[in-house]
Order: C-alpha cells, then structure tokens, then sequence
C-alpha cells in the first residue's frame, strides 16, 4: 500500500537531513480588509502538485535540494503575542541547526516573529522587502502589531539605513515622509535593485516578499491587492538577483490568499516561486 | 437631486425618534476556521434592497417600526479588548437612551461587549441563545475571549440558570458535560422553547441568534456550518415565539460571512429574518 | 460524423411532427434587482444533458411525449414593446398550429407576451400562478411593463377571478388589499390547490412557474430569492395535480438566473421540473 | 516544534493499532458528465478541521474509534484496469489484516474495486446501496467499467438478491426494468430499509454511499445532482439504522465533487457523516 | 457613538463646499451581452475601503481635493428616457453649480444623459472616449439607445471632428468605416494621445473611460471583455496625460460589472483610477 | 419564427459549401491534475456571442470565411482508443474533402487523432506545437496515451526534425534531456519562430495550440497553468505568422477548461484566437 504525501513535491528530505526548511504560518488576525491568507500555506502545497519538480529556468530539480516540508504552525487566533512567540522559537531552532527557513504566510505580520529570531543570531542583519505597500505605519488604529506595521515593527529592531523596499506602490503620506529618513526605497518597480545589492555586500540578508507587489492580474489571490504591480517575470527576476547575490539567512512568502482566486492561478504563481527560490537559495 | 440610501431598507428613522436602533459589528479577530463575518453587516444592508418592507407574516411594515440604522462600528483588528469595550459603549448608549439594540455581527464573540452593557442595567437578564455550537468552552487554544467561548464568558457575568441554549448540535465533551448543571440546553432543535418561555416569564431577555443554528442547505454563507440544522420557517417560528412572548430587552444576529455564499441568499435570510424581529420586537 | 445536439435531451421531434413545442425568451431588461436570467434557457438545455429521458416519477419516457426545441428568440434589449410583441407572435404560432408552448424565461415579465397570444384563441382563459411574490403592482417606479407587474397586467386582459395565486410571501400592502378583491391568493404554500383545480373545472388555463416560488436553499439561482419557500418536491407534486386535473394550453417556467447557482443545480432542479411537465402535459 | 496534521480529525491510529482504515480513492475517469471527485478525499480531510471529534448523536468520540488514516491512493489517469487494481489491493490487505475500511471517493465505479476484494473473503456478501441513480447499466455508450454501470458490475460478482438499492430516483427505463428481477429497490427515499435490514440478517454487508442521494439543496457539491432527494438528518438516520442492525465488513463514501459547492458545505456534510460512520461501524 | 462612512474614502466634502461631484449612475438596461454593471457604483465605493486616500504617484492626498460623494440614482429599469433625464438633471445641476461632475457607471449609455447636459453648456465640447468597442452603431437590433450606439447619439449632438476614440479593437464593418469620416480614432492603443491632445487645444473636453479598454487580464469584471487591451499602468499614464493637458469639465467611468470578478480586483483597479483621476482633474 | 444559433458567430456555412470546419473534441479523461476541458467547446461557441464577426487586425470577416461548425462529437469517457478513433475518422472525412479542419479540445491528447488522419495524408507533415508543458513524456504513471506525453506520441508518428515547440517552460528534466536531440524546442517565448518558418518551407503543417502557452493572468481557465506566459497579443502574433507564412492543413486549440475562469474571460480569449485563426488560414 502506498499512498500520496501531503508535502510539498520534492520537499520530503528529512528535517535532520535537510539543508533548508519549509513551513507554514497560517495566521491573518490583524487583516484590516479582506483576511483568508490563513490558507495560504495548504494552498501552496496543493497547487504545488501541479508544478513540476524541475526548473528549466535553473536548470536543476527541487528534488536535489534538500528541502524538508514541515507543516504548519497552529495558531490560537487573536493572540498576537503568542503567535509571534511560536514562530520566534521555530525560527530560533531552524536557524540553530544551521539551516534557511523559508516561511509560507499568513499575513505579513508573522515576519516578525521570524526577523526577531534571526536577528538575534545576526546582528548585523538587512532586510530586503518586495511590496506594494510600506507596511511603515507606528500604529494601525492604535494596534502596533498589524500586518500595516510590521516593517515599521522590524526597524524597531534593525534601526535605520538596514531595511529596502523596492515595488512601493501604497501607503499613507506619513509612512512615505518617515522613510525617507530611515529606509530605502523604490517606488513602483525593482529599479533600485542593483543598488540595493551593491549596498548590501556580505551581509546576512532576510528576504520578506509579499506577493502582493504583483500586479492583481498575475496575482488576484490577496487581501489588498494594489493596481499597478510587477509581472512574475519580474518578480521572479528579481528574486533570483536577491538570492544568487547576497548572503540569505532567512526568507519568507506572505500574504497569499488562495479563496480570492476561484481558479488557484495565485496559488501555483506562488507555488512556482517558492520552487524557484528554494532552488536558489 | 436625490439619491438612494445606504440603509437597511425601512430603517430610515431619526436616532432621537427611534424606538429600535441597528447597527453592525463586523469582527471576526477570534475565528479559528474561516473568517469573513466581518463582511457580515454590509451584506445585509445590501441585500435588505431585495426585499419588501411590509411582512405578509405579520401584517406590518417595517416603516411603521420606528427603526434606526446607525452603521458599522469601525474596528482595530487584532485588539479585542477595544473592540468588545466599543461595543459595550454603544450598546450601553443606546439602552440608556431607552431604545431596544439590534446588533449585526461579526462573529459571535461580539456579544459579549453587548450583554456586558445591558447586563449592568438588567440584572436579571435572561439570555436565550440559538446556535449549532455550544461555544461553552473555557478557553481556545488557551485564549478566554474567541467565538468560541463567548456564552462561557456570558456565564462568567450572569451565572447558573440564566442561559438557555437551543438547536445545539455541535461541541467538545467537556462542553456537553459541563452544561448539564449550569444551563438548558435543547439539542439538535428547538423542541424545549415552550419550557424555556414559561421559565423565563417575565425577566428581561438578551436573544443571540447565530445563524448556523440553520442547516447548511439554507445558510451556507458562515465560517462553520454544520449539517443538521433547523429550516428558516423553524428559525423564524422560535423567534416569533420568543420575541412575542418575553421582556426582549437587546438581541443580535451573528456569524453571517457573506463570502462563503456566492449566491448571496444567505445575506437575503438573514436580512428576512432581521426584518421580522424588528417587526415584531 | 455524428455531433451531438443542442437541444433539451429528448426534444428532437420537428416541429411539423410535434404536440408540444419548447422555446427560450431570454430576456432580463426590467429586472429591478438581480439581472442574469436572459442566460436561463441555454443553462437549462445544457443542464438537462445531465438528466435521463426517462422519469420514474411517471414511468414514461420524454422521448415519446413528441416535443420539439425551437430554440431562443433573439430580443432587442431595452425595447420592452419588441420584446413581448416577438414572444406574442411566437405563442401565436404554435397555438394556431394546435401545439402546446412551455416558454421559459426570462424574466417574468415575458409571461405577458404569451398570456397575450394565448387569450386571443381561449376568451375564458385562466392562469395559475406559482410564486414568491405578487407581481400585483399597478406600476414600478413610473414603469407600466415590468417582472414586478406582469401579473397585474394580466389581470388588465382577464379581469377579476380569472388569475389563482399559490405560494406568495412577498409584496408590498397595497398589492396584498388589492388582491383580496381581484384574485384568488394562497399565502405561503399550496394549501389552496384543491380548490383552485375544482374552480377551475374545464376552463383553458395557462400555468406559470415562477422558479422562486421554491426556497433559496432549493434554488439560489434567481434574482430575488425569497426566504421561506417551497421544497422540490411540493412544487413537483403540485405542478403534477394541476396539469393532471386542468385543461392545460400554454405554460411557462420563469426566473432561473444560473449564474447565481455556480454549482449548476438551480438549472438542474429546473430542466427536471420542465422534464415532468413536458411528459404530462 | 509542532506542526500540524494532515489526516482526518481523530483519525491518528497508526495502521497497526487500529479498527478501523480509511483511506482517498481520487479517481473520476468514467465520469460523463462534470468531472471533480478526485478532489473529494483531499477536501473531505480539510473540512474535517471545521468538525469536533465528539458526537453528540452518539455521546462518543472518534478519537476513541482507533481510526488509522492512510492518505490517499495515487493513480494514472485513463488506466482503469489499474486504478481497480490498486484499489482491490488496499482493500485486501485491510480486510486481510482484520479492520474495517471506509474509502473515500472518487467517483462511483471505485466501489468495484473494494467490493472485489471483500467478495473474495466474504463470499456471501450483501450490498447495500444508497444513491440517486440505479448504475445498473450494463454498458455506456460502449464502456462496461463506467460510473454508470458500477452496480451492474458488482451484480457481475454476487448475482441476484444480494444488492439493495434505496433513494433511487434516475435510470433509464431498461435499469429500472432490469432491477425489478435482479435487485431491491426502494425508489425517492429509505421506505424499505426495515425490510432490507430484515432480509439480510446476519450475512456480511458492504454499505456503498453515494453522496449524490441527498438533495441537491443539501449536497450541491457533486457531479450529477438529481433533484428530490433526502435531507442530511434522513441520511444519517439510515446510516445508522444499518450500520447498528447489520455485520459491516466494508463501506465507502463517493460522488463528492467539491469544486462545485465553493461555499465548502458539501465537504462539511460529506465530512460530518463519515465521522459518525467511523464512530458507529 | 461614532459609526463607519459608506462613501468613497476621503469623499466627505459636503456638496456645498465641493469642487468635484461623483455619482453613481448605476443602469444597464440595454446591455446586450452579459448584465450587472448596476453595482458597479456600490463596489467601487465598498473596495475604495482597501485603499490609501494619498496618492504616491502625484504625491498629493483625495482629502484635500475637494470631493462630494452624492450616492446613487435610483433608476426605473425598463425607461431609457427617464434615465437618461434623471441623469442629465444631475449633471445640469451639478455642472450649473460650478463643479465637475465623475459619473460611475453603469453601462455606456449613460454617459448620454451626462453629455446632453454638459454640451447644453459647452456647446463646443469635445469628448475623449477611450473604449475597446466603438460604440458607434446607428441601431442595435432597432434600438437606438444602447450601450452598443451611444457614442453615435453622442455625435448626433456634436457633429463631425469632436469625438476623439482610443484603444479601439471591436466593432462591425460598418462602424469602422463610418468612423473614418466622422471621428478621429486610433485602434489597439493611445499612440495617438498626443495628436489628440494637441488638437483640442483649450476646448473644454468630457472624458469617458470605458474600463473594457483594459485586457480582461487586469480588468475581467465587465460584460463585453475583449482580448488584447491596454494595462492599468497604460490607462493611468493616458488618463493623467488628457486630465492635465485638457480643459476637463466633466468626466465618466463605465462598464464595471463586479460580479464577475470575484476576486474583487477589477473593483480596486476602478476605485484607483477614479481616485487618481479625482486628485488631478 | 425566427430564433437564434448555437453555433460559433459566422460559421453557418453549410458542410458542403465550406472551405474550413470546426468541430469540439470534449474529451478530458487522462487529466491528471484539474479536469474540465470537456466544457471548452461550448464555452467557446457561448462567448463568441461576445464577439463581433468583423476583425479590425485583419480587415475582414467570419462570415466570409466559408466555415462550417459541425458541433461536438460525443465519447464515452474512459475509453481512450475509442475517443481517439473518433476524431481520426472525423478529421479524415474532413481533410478527404478538401477542408480544413480546426478542432476544439478538450486535453491535448486530443491533437494524436487528428495528427494520425492527417499524417496519413501528408506524409511530411511539420507540427508546430505552442504550449507551456513539453507533453513529450514516453508514459505517464505508466500510461502511454496521456493529455503529458501527446507529443512523444506524436513523435512516433513523425520522427526527429519534424516538431517544432515554443512557449516550453514546464516538463521533467529527462523531456528536456530528450527533447534536445529530436524536437526543435524554443523555451520561455517565441524566438525561434522565424527559424522555425525558414526550415519548415512549404512541408504541410499541423497547427497544435495549447492555450497554457498563455500566462495564466491573460488566460487562468486551463487545469495546468504555469506561471510566466506569453500574452494574448505575442500569441496572436505568433499565430499570425504561422499561418500566413505556412502551408496550414489542420490546426486545434486545446486545454480551455471554462469553469476554472468564472470571469469568461478564458473563453473570450479562445474564441477571440480561433476567430483570427479561421479568417487567416
């Protein structure tokens, strides 16, 4: 008798074997308009079945890269702190046993959990972010946690001068002011990347993409989706340039959320991705 | 130059000359399956457009009811003190204003913020409860305050007695066991309501409705359906029974996530079913 | 080469050849709320591909009850005078030809054209009118043509006794008055049937269903569904006792909207309905 | 670290220890008319999350069931020589190792391939048969092995007087001539299941469920709805009657297609029913 | 008590104190193909919630533009006349107040009432139409006035030379060829934007945005979606270009049909436009 | 009695008067991962409504290009040998007389009958073979005959040097592998069209259009999407000079699967393709 895996396709290495590690943060309790990215992990998997283990595009298979798949986190919804906790202490131990997470969201806000532990162990850590919103803002309606903050929320951390936003499209004029001063950033496209990575150099660099910098035609699935975004082809030009270039610790894929998008295109957009990055990292 | 009105239809009285004032509450922080009820309230406004004000049921018009429609209450996601204390100020305002509140959720935690107000000017309040889940569980993945544990959190405030729960079909062990000796309960239908109106004679009345107390067949649209409900004519008969034959004081309608019902009926029955007890109350 | 047909399954009879003749009047252009059902009779033949021939509900086949598809007509949006002057014509036609019409719509109002056509031939014409709603008003916001009056413009060519009502829950109060004193009218249900088929006797009636006499939950797929109704089953039984027991010359079946059902079972319930009362009328 | 389970709710056994056996047949090859059970096992599983494991109806726990879940099979697409195979296999080792199997479907015709397997053992096997449709065909349109002819093939196996249908309400007109000297049948509902638990006494039994026997109003999510069928509190009454009065050796549960029911009910309902089969047998 | 807004965010300005006016226009009475453009203006309203009022591309804020959100007109389907008349004393009003009238649609026709009114003022108006299809036919199926014809009617008022069409890829041969005599047009893009703009020089211009000039990638909730249009990015860039080199004295967006987009997208792609166009104009 | 086609707009020319015919291939049995295609040929039929028969691209109209739209052929689902001999015997009627034939698919497996009655014909035949997956495959699971390895079976037909793929960004590493010595393969686009034109000469060309070549954003009804397509337009193009730079003697569009896209974009964008495609061959 032999039966279907759950996982990932190609990602059945052993946690103990493994080199990188997948899993999933199903969380979306701070969503301000539309939640579901709670199924976004599952979503991946699923669609994942429909990829194929090999890249034409890297000329190598997903299979050979020593990927465990393990699961998703259980959340106990509307309790921020105990959110960020679990993930801060699954991140810790990935991180510990010298292996790259690579986190599946839930909604943007669970990147701090991971940047929290990862900084801990690097201190002198850069965070590249692709996004159509700055995520820049102190507070949302008085809430410091949301997924509307959360980047503010990693300055916190990082300090000025360690953060680059590339593919800005929304935000409040406040949040656009503030980062002037304290982050990096190029509005619309990925046209700072080059510098970007130049600035970089050897340092350890978290990778946070929330897929909703894709235009909502190639990227319907999401809560806020922002007209105006980038096509994969450019997304996923962009993040092979990130990976191949700097020195990932960590990276995260946020903000899928598969019930907007009735014929799953969102899902295996994202699944494709995380194949590609998984590969290349 | 005259245009439509964002209302529920027929609500169009004045605050100050009300007797019966509605307004929404679309949280849906705590939901462990899936979210949307936030959309809840809207819906119903919009599909309300679909129906008649005047009840063939009851021989009235809604026009005729003296009813407001205040709108939606404005939320900080993520933060659920906030949000039950903002529902408690409303609610609190409007009793104090000598008029009866119908609230549309949101997800059933909202409730709470509305029993709390009226609680502390009834203290004999009597709170009648329909639903598929018992939602008596001390705590959710170690959380006090989530949908499904709010008739728990009501108990916390009104004690042994005082809770009468009907067409239950769904909860942990626990649950079941704990209720035989601090409320009544009627499972799977509402045959124990002749007994619960003859308890509860003349004391004030809180009617909570969670709109999966309805099967599946009728009421998709909702987080966690659950097979084996009761029809809309059965719904709308125990209400009718409850509202003409007690003191109803406040009484909501809740766990109605639009998203989940593309065809939009499940908005119509809730937005019928809003119509009679605003009728009839 | 053989290719497969596009008509409703068992409806190849050439129309020379036929008893009964089927045709679709797509036409929405009044509908004040949900438009949609102008795509009812194409979503009705496809659907019957997905039923047999033969109903063990009448042990009899529809291949031997000699109907033929004539296919829809092709309407001039926004012309409302157009519209019912081409379904007229139609009906006109085939009841020249000693044939029986089932029309199906369209909104209700296209019932109209045919009860126009029909009353020419037979002066003592009735109609029994299955429904959720009235369709009493005089006229809707200004408009004398319109699926919220099309019953109300029957009686124009009828007058008072000639028109019986079955299963109504909706309307506004004047509708409700002006009823008591111009047609028969059975609230809710088909209890008034019995006597409907006695008053009746060997009068020439015309039978009209509109779809949304059934509950939402039966049948989604309509623009105003209505909470409350009819099971599949009732409307079937009821459907059989007046074809059975009246002198049946024309019928319709009106207010399927499918796209309002994404799972295809309004369209089901409805070719199933259209397949009964083919074979026994 | 933990993460979550992918396995139906409560159904952690290992195969080892376990009763019980359930196990994904995602098969939907034959299917004429809308193709998606193959999606039914795997959405059966995620709906389960929305479940207790505690029932209610049977003051039991399926955690206390000591049910193993195996995941599903996996099959090539257009071999149906091979799919049967593989199912028959998996059904003879669970029976071979003493444990009852519950299989999900996938389309109809898997039933073969477990009944195959338990015919071997239990060469006096009865077959109890809940559906909308007859499948007695002996062939369509050519194929012997189609969804529509999968109890005429199991007739093939166990001859006359051995199957019992019950819900019946399509076929064409040579199944129902066929059935009346080679089956049971009780046509529209379960009238004639005190007569079928009383005939078959003792012997063993295999209790075949397609899911498509219910209403479409409660079970839209299926590839061949057929209108006028039975409510979920009928259905699960009848599973229980013969799941409690006769030998089960077997039993599966088909037809759930659930990308035609987007609201997620079907799955629920298809969900909710195998648990209390799985407390029950 | 402080209750949520149902207008266009940051469209608070009273009428009074108003620069610019939007209105919803939501008719689609004629509408040959696939309905529902009538919520066109509710679903823009409700997914402007999902957006920033500030405006990173013109770094400037919706607030402080001035702009009064009146609500809908409420129209009486089946009348032509009397919607075209309600909305040209809309817009004569708006327009005699001193404002600029951005009427949301709604189907094509529309922008008839709105350039009756507008021309009756500006008798040397000039109209820029950016539209997949022409919209040029003299009659639709006899019908004069229709969403398929309203760019004719509107040159009956005008005359030669003062329609200006772009990003033209549908219509019949005849429409073409008529265009070539009448009006200036350029097929497939806004290559001929430039000369366009040069050519209108300080007359004042009425805008009409037919959003299916978009390809149905980026924007698939319309009723007539043709392959092979322009991008969010593209229209936005055209739009900006006429808004600031034009003498704009009212302006229209038409064809949003939300259901059959229901990921939501196709509403935020309008929202955006509107507030990009409500900034600048 | 005038009443409306069922036919794709512009193609009633009858068989014995037409240069070109399409027919629909609904078959989708070897789908391995989301079946549906069997609905692409209506689908496309029920869109083209949507479409003018006049192509600005080309000047000129369908309804001058002589063809003829013989319907679906009709299979028995689950017998692959028989479904491929029927559309072998439909397409050597058609090409034995002279026509061309275009077929609608269905999966891709399809394109094997076709080819097989084709390449009897034309001994020299070229395949020029637009698709996002290789499809070269030699089994599938086991299964030779399979919607992955159409083209490997057709390579058997033909042999090295004969097939010519662009668009390829899917297959497993050893399709590629193999690909390298016996297809002409251009990866990601269409670069190498105009080699491919140059080397095919005047050879005889079967046209095989597998619309995933598409991005999924453009084109999201297909049960395989595969991120990073071309566009509509690049398509459109690439088509173009095929056909009018070969010598086109049959040619289909494969893989729509509707109900995946409920926009009806999908379908548009097929119907708008086969349009162009039938006015230029």
């Amino acid at each position: 008798m032999e039966f279907s895996s759950f996982k990932f396709i190609g990602c059945d290495t052993k946690y103990e074997d493994s080199k990188k590690v997948i899993f999933g943060a199903p969380f979306d309790g701070t969503t301000s308009f539309k939640p579901g990215t709670r199924f976004g992990p599952s979503a991946v998997r699923e669609s994942s079945v429909g990829l194929e283990v090999y890249s034409p595009y890297q000329n190598a298979s997903l299979e050979d890269a020593g990927v465990a798949d393990m699961g998703n986190l259980e959340f106990p919804f509307g309790n921020i702190d105990a959110v960020l906790k679990m993930i801060e202490d699954t991140v810790d131990q990935i991180v510990s046993d010298g292996k790259i997470p690579l986190m599946i969201g839930g909604e943007h806000l669970v990147s701090l959990g991971a940047v929290r532990a990862i900084h801990r162990k690097y201190r002198d850590l850069k965070v590249v972010h692709f996004d159509a919103h700055t995520d820049l803002r102190d507070d949302y309606l008085g809430e410091k946690f949301s997924h509307a903050s959360v980047i503010r929320r990693v300055w916190d951390l990082l300090g000025d001068g360690c953060i680059y936003q590339l593919g800005i499209r929304s935000g409040d004029r406040a949040e656009f002011e503030w980062a002037e001063s304290h982050v990096f950033q190029t509005l619309f496209d990925f046209g700072g990347l080059p510098n970007t990575i130049h600035d970089i150099g050897d340092s350890p660099v978290y990778l946070t993409i929330d897929l909703d910098v894709m235009d909502p035609s190639v990227f319907p699935g999401t809560g806020t989706p922002e007209a105006g975004g980038v096509s994969f082809k450019e997304l996923l030009d962009a993040c092979m340039q990130v990976v191949k270039n700097t020195n990932i610790v960590g990276l995260d894929v946020v903000e899928l959320a598969p019930c907007y998008d009735l014929s799953g295109c969102s899902s295996l957009v994202a699944s494709k991705l995380i194949r590609e990055l998984l590969i290349a990292v």
